[in-house]
């Protein structure tokens, strides 16, 4: 049956909580949560081909090295894999103090004996009792009253906390309870809170515990939005028994892809503690996703004690022992997040991050630009090029290869370029691609390596600046420029200082190509760390005016302002040498 | 830089804003807002090889037939491709009668001229003219003061405004403004408000206008939890003059994975109009999923107005045209959403979709099965199996595709099987495997084809029940069973009523084998639509007792319960010879 005019027919809406003292929305989040990863339990649960005892083994160290202090490692009763995986982590002493492991049990005596088994030795354990409350699962799937459910909780709370005492005293373990109320979204909210305190006052009745009761509040299935689930929390917070003695827990899965936002605002609602995997894998469309989580406290100056500085490494190691992609759109972990494609947003990113070089120290303030891609360890590629891309984007791919600034009309002349690349092409053009557009356009070849480009890029040119020397005559005297210009094989002598740079250039290309280029427009540039200059030049046509947007660009780098401005010159008279051969159909000599 | 111990150094939070009264918690959203796919501008803007003009007429198809009013086609200015495919669509009528266009420009002249010549002769345009309000743009990109802003807004309202009456005149095209507050949720709440009574007023001053403002306000980058930005557009809509001539428009992005939230929350304080992308494409990580958002509400009993009953389709269409994946637990649209690998689950759906079946008139109960996927054309499989899954989803999946039940101790039988092969396997199973190792185990030839497998499965059994005739010697007397029985080649006459037939067969195999075996368990269960009967038998030897679990399993079915029965025993009886072969290592005749 297809989609219904009117779905009230068939699904139900949720029902709201009347909560008007709600305080959830005026909270702001100031301090992470205690993280306790699923990803080995729930998380390998749903994947097609769970993982075999070695990958757990890999995944556990890897969630180790992230710092999280609470992992949920197996459900042992449920395979020979899983069992032995938790009795390896204990006989190999893999468990690094400070870290506890939780394994989880649904309510029923044959599992908690084989998870008991399994934890055996064990130093810090954490069980996850579960059953489920809600009345889709007491009607349908155990036909059960509410009664018979408090009944069932609370008894395997006795059983395991009987266990937990043998235990501690045999082994010196030290046990956690959390308690699953698996359905709690779809549960009634004073049923809960019935539920909990009964199996509180049960796990109590054996005396005093070193550990808080954990009750885990999961979105079993995620049914309504993000604020419905704050004001479930809330609910709970408020009115279970002794909050101080309880750690509220949030298990969100993202079936309306709001997972994020209803553990965010569970926080707000109180909750102490989240439950999650990377990259938001889980059964279905997933549980939560811890990344997403701790960076977005990241990203609000919040630290989130995990660390996700090679996040790179750690995307890659989770694909391949999950078997399954990121999307490129992911947020933080996709290979399209710190990239941006429209023309305004490049230029806006290219104007955050030079104003960011030049003020280190300030908050990070970039358009476009949420987070520093490299506090995660991604090498900063944020500007992609394709037909659809700007000005700004281009020239900061150039200005990041050549360290030098290019001025506002060349860009423009260079971005015509870029444009007729893209429509003969038709898809994105690599960064290598633009940069030896560049060079060759203006016969400009990099007086240091560039790292975009395999190679460096040939460039035949009828004009060349052959060698050349600059001296001062004196302390006080401008320098000079002495030089050889070759014009199709044909050496002159050129010289001058500063500003007749080019006129020397000039009546030398005059005299052997029998053409007067006038010097439209100029600019120099001081390079950093005294690495010289760098010039670029728009000569025209004697007959042409200052004002005209036509004429060639060049651009030339040099140990001074002279060479670099002789540079720039000998590659717009290339340039323009270029435009007639191209023009003329063939390459011929004279102008 | 790796990432922070203290990221407040690098990272500032947001800035709550204040309203104590704030109703947006309480509300509960009841009806769709206005929709506005901008898949073909802003999704079309972020990919890496951008749609030409074919690609963009088919998207734009598809969108007319999901139902969208209001299609934002473009961004003319931005290059050729974009305004011949305005032109295109108004010059070959595609635009259907109720559906109107948006383009896009920002607030410049020579971009709004080309966007207006590029839709001349369209019946209803909406003008998106936008320019970016946040001090983090004024200061970095534009180096402008408010007052700039305001003006660069109120005077180029003016020039949209001025030529959308020449047209009005001209062609008759209705009008609407739509002003995009590029980086809204980081800008001042207050100037956001000057600026767009400015635009207002600047709109109204030209006369009455047959249409309604729109005010867009996007998380041009998302920067703070979705609660915030409901408080923003709360307070938006609370102090935005003359609100009831007004339309209140969310454009959300998707950085920190609450894009879908943020929206949703923003409808509950009180936007009209949602601006966003199927399946959530868009710079970086991605504009708003529309189809999430439309299935939400979907789910939650109320008419989206648009419709993905061909959810699948519009799913390949959309990746295609976006050479983008689908993420399997994307909501709605992954591959992975409407399954269940873990055994509790699948038991869970299995009997909830019993339920439904005896009564289909009820509300959608089904647990972990948040929506019913045939609504949206998916073909129902919802169960897979590897070395998590339990007898529960195993058992569904021969339910379904046999149409008979199995009880529960063979169940358990069953599930054994699939253990070991899972084991060995050490990856998924295909249903079909799970239905052939079925068939191979229980000796049984499904009577009807069964759509799970490409070919019958070829079984070679000792056992085999020949021929047989069923009759009645007088309309009150019992059935009677008559058949031949060939036993390792050997016939035997078989014949019985009733409860006798096992007998019967009993002896035949006694004689023949020199065994004897013992029914121990007896199911019969009559099939749907006069379809026969199913018969389940557990065979032991003689020594054994009836409370034993030992033995072995046999199913069969037939017209009758005689040949259902008759067919059971020889299914296990070949069951029971295998193992004997396997334990002795050959195949040998006798028992």
């Amino acid at each position: 049956m297809p989609m219904l005019k009117d779905p009230s027919e068939k699904y139900d809406g949720y029902e709201p909580i009347d909560i008007p003292d709600r305080t959830w929305p005026t909270q702001v989040t100031r301090k992470a949560p205690i993280w306790l990863s699923t990803d080995l339990r729930d998380g390998n649960q749903a994947l097609q081909t769970p993982m075999n005892v070695e990958q757990k083994l890999e995944l556990f160290d890897l969630l180790v090295s992230v710092g999280f202090k609470e992992i949920e490692v197996a459900f042992p009763p449920a395979s020979e894999t899983e069992f032995t995986f938790v009795r390896r982590l204990i006989e190999e002493k893999r468990i690094p103090d400070g870290v506890a492991i939780q394994v989880m049990t649904p309510a029923r005596r044959d599992c908690i004996s084989r998870t008991f088994d399994a934890i055996r030795g064990a130093k810090r354990v954490i069980v996850q009792l579960y059953n489920a409350t809600a009345p889709i699962f007491r009607d349908i799937v155990f036909q059960s009253t509410k009664e018979d459910i408090i009944k069932l909780a609370v008894e395997h709370t006795h059983v395991v906390r009987a266990l937990a005492i043998e235990y501690e005293r045999i082994y010196g373990t030290v046990f956690q309870l959390c308690y699953g109320i698996e359905g709690f979204t779809q549960s009634e909210p004073d049923f809960v809170i019935d539920v909990c305190s009964r199996i509180k006052d049960a796990w109590d009745s054996h005396g005093p515990s070193p550990t808080k009761i954990i009750f885990n509040l999961p979105s079993t299935v995620e049914c309504a939005p993000a604020n419905h689930f704050a004001d479930q929390v809330e609910y709970f917070c408020r009115n279970i028994p002794k909050r101080e003695e309880v750690l509220v827990c949030l298990h969100a899965h993202n079936d309306r892809g709001t997972a994020v936002s209803a553990t965010e605002l569970g926080l707000l609602a109180g909750a102490d503690r989240v439950d999650g995997c990377l990259l938001g894998n889980g059964e279905r469309t997933g549980n939560v996703d811890l990344i997403i989580l701790a960076l977005n406290l990241y990203t609000q100056g919040i630290p989130p004690h995990l660390d996700f500085s090679d996040l790179g490494k750690i995307v890659e190691s989770i694909s391949r022992l999950t078997a399954l992609p990121v999307h490129p759109r992911h947020p933080y972990s996709g290979s399209l997040v710190f990239t941006a494609f429209s023309g305004g947003h490049q230029d806006g990113i290219r104007k955050g991050l030079v104003r960011r070089a030049e003020n280190p120290a300030q908050k990070w303030r970039v358009p476009y630009l949420p987070v520093d891609p490299s506090d995660f360890g991604f090498v900063y590629r944020p500007v992609r090029i394709n037909s659809q891309s700007g000005r700004g984007g281009i020239t900061y791919l150039l200005e990041q290869a050549f360290r030098f600034t290019i001025p506002r009309p060349m860009q423009a002349d260079f971005y015509k370029t870029v444009q007729n690349m893209c429509d003969t092409e038709g898809r994105e053009l690599a960064v290598s691609e633009i940069i030896a557009a560049f060079c060759h356009k203006y016969h400009f070849s990099p007086p240091a390596k560039v790292e975009e480009l395999d190679r460096p890029v040939e460039i035949a040119s009828r004009v060349a600046l052959d060698s050349f020397t600059t001296f001062q005559e004196g302390p006080d005297e401008p320098v000079r420029f002495e030089g050889t210009l070759s014009v199709d094989h044909r050496d002159d002598a050129v010289c001058g200082r500063a500003d007749e740079v080019h006129s020397a250039i000039g009546y030398a290309l005059a005299r052997t190509l029998a053409v007067e280029f006038v010097v439209m427009a100029k600019y120099i540039e001081p390079l950093a760390e005294g690495r010289g200059a760098a010039g670029y030049v728009r000569l025209g046509l004697e007959k042409e005016t200052a004002g005209s947007q036509a004429g060639w660009w060049g651009v030339g780098v040099g140990c001074c302002i002279e060479e670099a401005t002789a540079r720039a010159i000998v590659s717009a008279s290339n340039v323009a040498l270029d435009q007639v051969s191209a023009e003329m159909g063939c390459c011929r000599k004279g102008f």
